[in-house]
């Protein structure tokens, strides 16, 4: 048999990475993984590589890539009103547009393959996403008191029409609801009916403050996970980031209800949202995965290091440093992303996966000793290892270089439109 | 005037990172910073390079590299008892030098200048310090019981003799009493004694766990931090690493007696100890400087990464995230670093001062927008950037490629040499 695309003799991120084989790739799939000797039309050498699959960021905000640095170490609502959201009211579609390409490079530079975002005028993220070849769950976030005529909602209608399941599958569309602080009950509620009626995911803001589930239970009586379960969200598949403070009684909800979370650790901790409880939530077998959130408050998308980070602290956090072990990591970034995101048959290096890989080229000094090659990659290893990224089949970077992007384009015009759009 | 070092036309790490500079270098010291047109024997491109000094890393335990990622995810005690602990006593001068060696060489690639490191057979390590071009203070490790005749005092006092001061003043070697726990009170009266005499640093691990305190309170009836000033040590100038449980009484002390601490975020959350509370140390001008700890605990020697860790650790801790902004970020891991280590004239890029200076290659993606060129490198950046290294002058690194020592070779061989120690 003749593969589209070989990677010969490469380390397998799996165990204690010490397994070293050939992969085999036909049309979007993986089709081999072993020791005997194949052919492919395409051969990629994986010699001194460690393959792993792409990492699943599953809560970003792409476009604001745009505003990175812009405002750092400032409290929550000064940050918000002086700075963000008066640039964010004077953005037009070129910013998103080149605020989606520089992320997207960033993305696929650091081994990230498939993401779930949620900002505005999405159509221009949209066609990034197909421009790139990554993978992408996309959704207009939406807010408000009344759905009726809300444009909004109808903005985010018509994006799932024209853009669900286009670039060969590579885009999902879902819905998006901001926060239980930015949606009134009846507007929620509308959100829901259109997921159902389409049968999407639901990506929703969730107990990502102490103040946001106060405030919830002071208003309208109940925590935000039980106030989003009493209004029947999720009986639909749902995304809920942050979930900083949530109580045993949400806990079970989640658990109950299949609520994946998107765990945004560095986020959480360089805003002073929290900790959020994962090694409890993993204790009750509630679906965790990993995000970034926006480069505003991370200040990257690197997926690499918001792993290593989600570690640390749940080991701390838990008093217990046998806790969330490096291969458990790797899976919650890759596996469990793509199990939130409903997405069948990706993260894991398997035969009849989609072929959703990363080299990691081991040449720098912190890969050394090999005791354990997966040890070496979740604590130690670095994004910038990253050689080659394939997505659905296709090499979308090979030895740093990115082959469907112009990459130093977008730095040199997103840097130009980004610092014109701040002195406005 | 003729140079012998120019580095032409780069950003400089103050601020926001905006203002672009030459940089002349005379000897071993910074000589000229400004805009006038310069020549030097040797010529540095600057061009969207990111001039920072370099990072001084105050607690590691260099020749452990050798065991990075040979245990990991597992509780403190079996971890030292069923791996370390076997491994060390089986280690020999080999092992030392090659660990040793990896070790200089990473942390040469990251970009650390100088570092503080307590281990053993640290001849092999002053070796590898003096050849590679990196600035180290050093010292062997002891503890005991009984200190007359003791071996491990006699060596410390010889090392002391054979390699303080050496290698045009890069390398000084200071005292380093292992622990409360593991030292009796003689014991560190005798090293103190020896401290006086020779009039250098102590370097010691203290109040790491809530464990340790406990048992010192118990044990010896005061916190470690007050039972080291009831014996005298702090007349000493120290580093004391960790301090993650210190009461206020403990800091008042700390900061009467100019302790300086060497913060370890990342080795504290991977074994589960605890997070340091540095915003309050912070607050009370107590000086706090960065470390790595060794690399089977962290596992790498990255401090731009750990820095960026303590940021994060102290904006959440702290409920402020307006706490550790990213000027003084980059403060604490270079100026604050060789304040802890009585390194004077060392930290800072400023005319007088010593030439350790690192250049960050701006290229990535996440160096964009350039809105904030410090807050990118601190929040953003990843050590792989580090293109160019200078320490006491000499350029020890252009390209990523170290011109002191063959990286080939001591990967190569370091992975021999550990991979038969774990087998023996």
């Amino acid at each position: 048999m003749n593969y589209d695309v070989v990677i010969k003799d490469v380390y397998l991120a799996k165990g204690d990475g010490q397994e070293v084989a050939n992969i085999g790739i036909t049309g979007n799939k993986i089709t081999y993984i072993g020791t005997e000797k194949i052919t492919g039309k395409e051969t990629i050498d994986g010699k001194d590589m460690l393959a792993a699959p792409g990492w699943v960021n599953t809560h970003t905000h792409l476009a604001m890539t745009l505003l990175r640095s812009y405002a750092d170490d400032m409290q929550l609502m000064p940050w918000l009103q002086e700075k963000i959201w008066p640039i964010e009211v004077k953005m037009v579609k070129d910013h998103f547009m080149w605020g989606s390409y520089l992320g997207v490079v960033e993305m696929i530079k650091n081994g990230t393959t498939c993401f779930n975002d949620m900002y505005f005028m999405m159509e221009e993220t949209a066609k990034v996403v197909e421009k790139a070849g990554i993978r992408g769950v996309l959704t207009r976030c939406v807010m408000g008191d009344d759905p009726k005529n809300d444009i909004r909602l109808q903005e985010s209608r018509e994006f799932y029409k024209a853009w669900n399941n286009q670039a060969n599958g590579r885009i999902k569309v879902v819905y998006g609801p901001h926060a239980p602080y930015t949606c009134t009950n009846r507007y929620l509620q509308q959100v829901i009916e259109d997921a159902k009626k389409d049968n999407v995911l639901i990506h929703m803001h969730l107990a990502e403050t102490q103040f946001e589930v106060d405030t919830c239970i002071k208003e309208k009586g109940k925590t935000p996970i039980q106030l989003m379960d009493s209004l029947g969200m999720f009986e639909q598949p749902t995304v809920a980031a942050h979930c900083v403070y949530v109580n045993d009684k949400d806990m079970d909800i989640m658990q109950a209800k299949k609520v994946a979370v998107a765990h945004n650790p560095q986020s959480n901790l360089k805003l002073s949202s929290g900790i959020a409880p994962i090694s409890k939530m993993l204790e009750k077998d509630i679906l965790v995965s990993v995000g970034t959130d926006g480069t505003s408050s991370n200040n990257n998308l690197d997926m690499l290091e918001e792993i290593r980070t989600a570690c640390f602290l749940a080991k701390c956090d838990s008093k217990n440093p046998t806790v969330l072990p490096a291969t458990q990591a790797l899976e919650i970034g890759t596996y469990n992303g793509a199990k939130a995101l409903r997405i069948d048959n990706l993260g894991k290096l398997e035969t009849g996966y989609l072929a959703d890989i990363v080299l990691y080229n081991m040449n720098e000094p912190y890969w050394y000793p090999h005791h354990n090659l997966v040890s070496n990659l979740i604590y130690a290893a670095s994004s910038n290892d990253v050689d080659t990224v394939i997505v659905d089949g296709k090499v979308l970077m090979k030895k740093r270089e990115i082959l469907t992007l112009d990459e130093e384009k977008i730095k040199f015009e997103t840097n130009k439109i980004a610092k014109e759009l701040v002195k406005q």
